[in-house]
């Protein structure tokens, strides 16, 4: 027994959010040291090193369960199915609703009842819960929801990964510019087909990692303010991703029993564009084999990096053919792999 | 293949909390009208429906995870194993680390990631995640580990809940007298005999029961500030549980298998004594049978109600012996049942 994916959502927010945004910002390192480049400047920098030329912001009236309730309701409608089938909706995100202007995160009911009782959902034993387990939490949620299917306690869920960002970014923190708004969803089923999840990965390294990503004060010392925003190490995550994210891929594809030259597509966190495809080198290394074109599909530039939301969405903008340059076709192997707070990994090959 | 109970533990906060603590805060309704009662014959009345006397609240230099962190050692400790060979380590709350007197939750990294990090364990495939699932969230964990163990992806696994309601209560509502802070935990075990977990149930009621436990502005309406606080309805909660959750009791003792009979014990979230009685009682009624003495074991009159913490915590100390007129044996059948945000049910039937 394994799942299979049945359909497939996204929301990609409307506000389009270029580097002119930023001009105004004092930006302060992490020391509180003032960058002395022009905002400018430091934007292209970030730019050559990430990819990311724009970002999209949700409206101010939207909250992060509201995005995931969009891509929710297109992943059931391109699944074709009656809602009230479901058994499980999972509802991956890090900071709960953040009110736009607001500080407080809420996930008191989880954002999940929010998005079942939108939904309107009438099935009681469709059973709503979040989890929290970083940028990875997506992948993390569809291995869960494999789990219960294998287990026997679930035969269809919906899985939903949806963040907004630009609530919790700090002004004067150059890395604001990275983060991103976005959900991503799909329904998977139980099959005994050939087809489906083929072998997964999960690691969390606490060890000396547990914060490299983490929630804490403004880079702005001079700020009296409590309040905390997302934080990155950004050179220690870096080197930690090049390190570890690709033996957890290695792991996961050799666990599924294919060769290297059998994978179609690698869908990879949206993270920073120059880390992507470094760990990707290093992955292809490990089999010395030299990295095929086309396999690493990308959607940073224009979208950012929306946490547990780009690899839904990016699977979702294939799937229905909103990419250009990328398809995934029936038989097709694919390989998905996520990095981010924790630091949580995951992988998992999965064939169309 | 099933799941087998093999380590307990739990963190009572050492700060006691009684009646008196209360006096000087002005009460209102939730229409904001201020209550004219004084605020002893408030306490008075609340202790009658709720049985609570006292509360604990956690020292004001610790946080959810550090609660959840002692509980989790001596669940470790208790189970005899190496902390090494855990496959999974859940955190079920609802809120995060909330610190003293701030109002920003932060679960990033997880609440999980940061009990791995502080119990020093370097097996990155330690899979350390959160759930948020109202106050069933411990219970959710339970069956989450369970599935994994009998999906074949985890052998042993820890589960914790904690929380510190005491950082989230509105001092202008007399529900803020009902919540308390505590953690509990819970090692388990794959295993093919004849204990364990033998049934479970999940129920999320969103339809129109959404909102009935939510976070909310204080009553104070005067108030200027847009700090969130967790509220009640408790009317429309009171009778949301008793209609379904002895239902979801019986569907869960029925799909085990066993005899209303059979039952040794229920432990039920400590959540209201009134409540948890007529909801017992009910329960029994569905069975045409009277409800046998000593079968409730009720730690809330000097615990107060500590959401996710209270079952493994009541749990851990009927098991080590500390609770005077309750125990558990060998052979016992054990019916473990929650109700809270979401509005999420579940139960659990266990041979010991």
């Amino acid at each position: 027994m394994t799942s299979k994916i049945i359909g497939v959502g996204n929301y990609v927010p409307l506000e389009v959010i270029d580097s002119v945004f930023f001009n105004e910002n004092i930006f302060f390192d992490e020391n509180g040291k003032k960058l002395e480049q022009d905002n400018a400047v430091i934007a292209e920098k970030l730019k050559e090193i990430t990819g990311i030329e724009e970002r999209r912001y949700a409206s101010k009236e939207l909250v992060t369960s509201d995005l995931g309730l969009i891509a929710a309701k297109a992943a059931i409608q391109n699944a074709h199915i009656d809602q009230e089938t479901l058994d499980y909706i999972i509802f991956a995100h890090n900071f709960g609703d953040v009110p736009y202007g607001g500080t407080q995160s809420d996930a008191v009911p989880s954002l999940a009842s929010r998005v079942k009782h939108q939904l309107g959902i009438k099935n009681n034993y469709c059973v709503a819960y979040d989890v929290i387990f970083g940028c990875p939490g997506w992948v993390e949620g569809l291995i869960q929801a494999n789990a219960f299917i294998k287990a026997g306690i679930a035969k269809t869920c919906l899985i939903i990964g949806a963040e907004t960002l630009s609530r919790v970014t700090d002004i004067h923190d150059r890395d604001s510019m990275i983060y991103a708004d976005g959900a991503g969803a799909v329904v998977i089923q139980g099959t005994e087909g050939d087809v489906g999840v083929k072998s997964h990965v999960s690691a969390s390294h606490t060890f000396k990692e547990k914060d490299y990503l983490y929630f804490g004060k403004s880079n702005n010392t001079e700020s009296l303010s409590d309040t905390k925003f997302i934080k990155m190490t950004g050179r220690k995550i870096y080197e930690f991703a090049l390190l570890h994210v690709p033996e957890a891929m290695k792991k996961c594809l050799d666990d599924s029993g294919y060769k290297i030259n059998e994978l179609s597509k690698i869908i990879i966190h949206q993270a920073n564009e120059k880390m992507d495809e470094e760990i990707v080198k290093r992955f292809y290394k490990l089999y010395d084999t030299p990295v095929p074109k086309d396999i690493m599909p990308m959607i940073i530039s224009k979208l950012g990096n929306s946490s547990v939301a780009t690899i839904p969405t990016l699977l979702s903008m294939i799937l229905n053919n909103e990419l250009q340059d990328h398809e995934i076709n029936e038989n097709d192997i694919v390989l998905f792999a996520s990095v981010g707070a924790g630091m949580n990994i995951n992988a998992l090959v999965y064939k169309f």
